[in-house]
């Protein structure tokens, strides 16, 4: 099995500035910096009186005139002998090191009595607790979740910047296949799930797919079709079946004719042993086998890794290792083989079974459903025993 | 902890019917059950000669005139000794009952010629391989993901049923707090991310936020703006700040105005101690806290199970064990405490570390970016050592 990424070199998109409420999933262009210490100077964590440390050994302070509610406009002086009433997120009066909480004391005739001492620096956040001037909070090639969004907008960073999407065409080949809604005609006609699958596969991946819809098996048609991927400007161009050796598999011969460059046809993988990958100018095509299963596994294995390079993401395959629930039969010898399994969490182990998995042919998208998880046995192994150590490619 | 969609009756909310694009992420609302067999024929899944098994001791066949190419109008009748060219995808023609592979033949003078044989049934996939009439294939409550959009493609269905999104209004409190994009006049002020957070997780929890911004500390202001958010008909409100013991926490007395009742006030966990969650009518009101740690932790351990109870989905934790690598110092005896962590999986191992974690008060919201996992450790646990088995509270 080659890593499409690794081989060739793709180039970064650009970076574009993105709402940030629309930012959700994105993935980081560059690295976000602090430009200032957060908190920047020591603020309150709770409720209660700010003081100066050694002012606790008095017993009884007097009550400052003021207090100190949270966005106030001019940072106090605490005089000695003083505390001040301070409330949460407030910055501690200058002069004050300690807050005691409002539990720890009691008011007696506007007198502070402290009932309970804490320790210096109690309830206070110092200076930088959160971040320092120039840390980098968040690095460059971070996918953007909830924390993410929550630390922009602390930045007031209201447009972050991120990558742009990669643009993927998609279509799939074959006469016998219907799209979604078209009318059955006669009784042998089937319905493309491929490239709706792909559609939604690529779109979870942070790509930018466009939908081409079937197309047929005729060389004069994928010409034209192919023409249009290629005007479209897509980085990469996906599409399934018309990969094998039959007389009715078209693809190889219509992208010669357009000049595009095999870089490889055929792999010993299983399933998805006859993918097709070419390349002309800055874009590479990727033909897929056309059984569902084959061709959702071998997008995952060859696409996914060149989405994540284009999107500046490590690309690696995420692989772990996970401890075999019942027997694996291989099903065949000499081929790296995937097969989709089911890991399960169990005392601190992580251990994967074959449940509700059919065997069968490579047409049973079926056994993706639930938990798209694949059980990766290399071209020399084997049948594996119960309670032996296995590999699994894991999607994000 | 008390998981509030335990206590509550919550009722799920209706269906309504999305556009397959569209769907990815959502939850399917019935059952989606085959109304028939898969492949309805025995279908061929390589490309070669159809023939009668008993045929190959024949050794050399008969050629049948037509081809059998995938989508043909007609099932053709295969004669006995005779062999039909057939491509991946195409009905088996009827009497045969084995597909020769075109690699393990030869033709000569326009006869077939059997080099290597195979088994019965080999290169078929017989009637019902992906589904029989009648099974379930997708089970009411299943997000949709690329495979569940292949599968509902290949049924022909465009608008597959998925649950209503629950809504949730969103606002923060705090007459120190500036919202995005909003200029700073103080020193003092600092910047929501609250509500910018949990807009972004309650969107990735599949549910619909409603943004009310940031709302003043002061009865009235607050009294004006929930009533807002009542009249949304949103199906749960939240709130970050003013529920703390301060003079300035307002929210609890505010809701006793609007005649909410109140279920808790106040728990055992840390952080986020000071949640408050009220009900009226068929809203339910949950006050998280201010610092943005206790809240976005106690909006995981609060909402997010309510929110996948109104989806239809299982809502429990979904816990897992995990190793310690190093040594954890529990911050608050007698208080059920989540403290951010990494998970490393490690030769069939999953272990946890606090890299990259800073120790500090409730405010590190960037102690929750990369890994949003949870270590949990209950109210009567106190530090544990390395190596020891401890309970993650894991985010889907």
């Amino acid at each position: 099995m080659r890593l499409l990424a690794n081989n060739q070199q793709i180039n970064n998109l650009s970076s574009e500035k993105i709402a940030l409420s629309n930012s959700l999933g994105r993935i980081t262009s560059e690295n976000l910096i602090a430009k200032e210490n957060s908190p920047i100077f020591p603020t309150a964590s709770l409720d209660g009186y700010a003081i100066r440390f050694i002012d606790q050994k008095l017993n009884i302070l007097n009550i400052f005139i003021n207090d100190n509610p949270a966005g106030n406009q001019t940072r106090q002086v605490l005089p000695e002998s003083f505390a001040i009433k301070t409330f949460t997120g407030s910055i501690m009066p200058i002069g004050s090191d300690t807050l005691i909480p409002i539990e720890n004391v009691t008011v007696i005739d506007g007198k502070l009595k402290i009932d309970k001492q804490v320790s210096i620096g109690n309830g206070v956040r110092p200076i930088g607790e959160l971040y320092k001037n120039g840390d980098v909070i968040i690095k460059k090639g971070t996918k953007i979740s909830f924390t993410e969004i929550g630390v922009f907008a602390s930045l007031n960073i209201s447009f972050p910047k991120v990558t742009q999407k990669p643009r993927v065409a998609i279509f799939s080949t074959g006469s016998e296949i219907l799209d979604l809604g078209e009318e059955r005609e006669t009784f042998s006609q089937i319905r493309s799930s491929n490239n709706h699958a792909l559609e939604a596969l690529i779109r979870e991946s942070g790509a930018e797919p466009i939908q081409y819809g079937i197309i047929a098996d005729e060389v004069d048609k994928l010409k034209i079709a192919i023409n249009e991927t290629i005007n479209s400007g897509a980085d990469f161009i996906v599409s399934t079946g018309g990969v094998s050796v039959g007389d009715y598999d078209l693809i190889a011969e219509t992208l010669q004719k357009l000049n595009f460059e095999t870089i490889f046809h055929g792999v010993k993988i299983k399933p998805g042993q006859h993918i097709l990958v070419a390349k002309r100018n800055n874009q590479i095509f990727i033909a897929l086998p056309g059984f569902a299963l084959s061709a959702i596994i071998t997008a995952i294995i060859y696409i996914l890794p060149l989405i994540r390079n284009k999107l500046g993401l490590n690309f690696e395959p995420k692989i772990i290792q996970a401890i075999l629930r019942e027997k694996y039969y291989k099903k065949s010898r000499g081929k790296t083989e995937f097969t989709p399994c089911n890991l399960i969490f169990n005392g601190g182990k992580i251990e994967l079974d074959f449940n509700g998995k059919r065997v069968g042919t490579s047409a049973l998208l079926t056994n993706m459903l639930d938990s798209p998880h694949l059980l990766f046995s290399s071209e020399n192994d084997g049948d594996r025993e119960k309670n032996e150590l296995m590999h699994i490619y894991i999607l994000d």
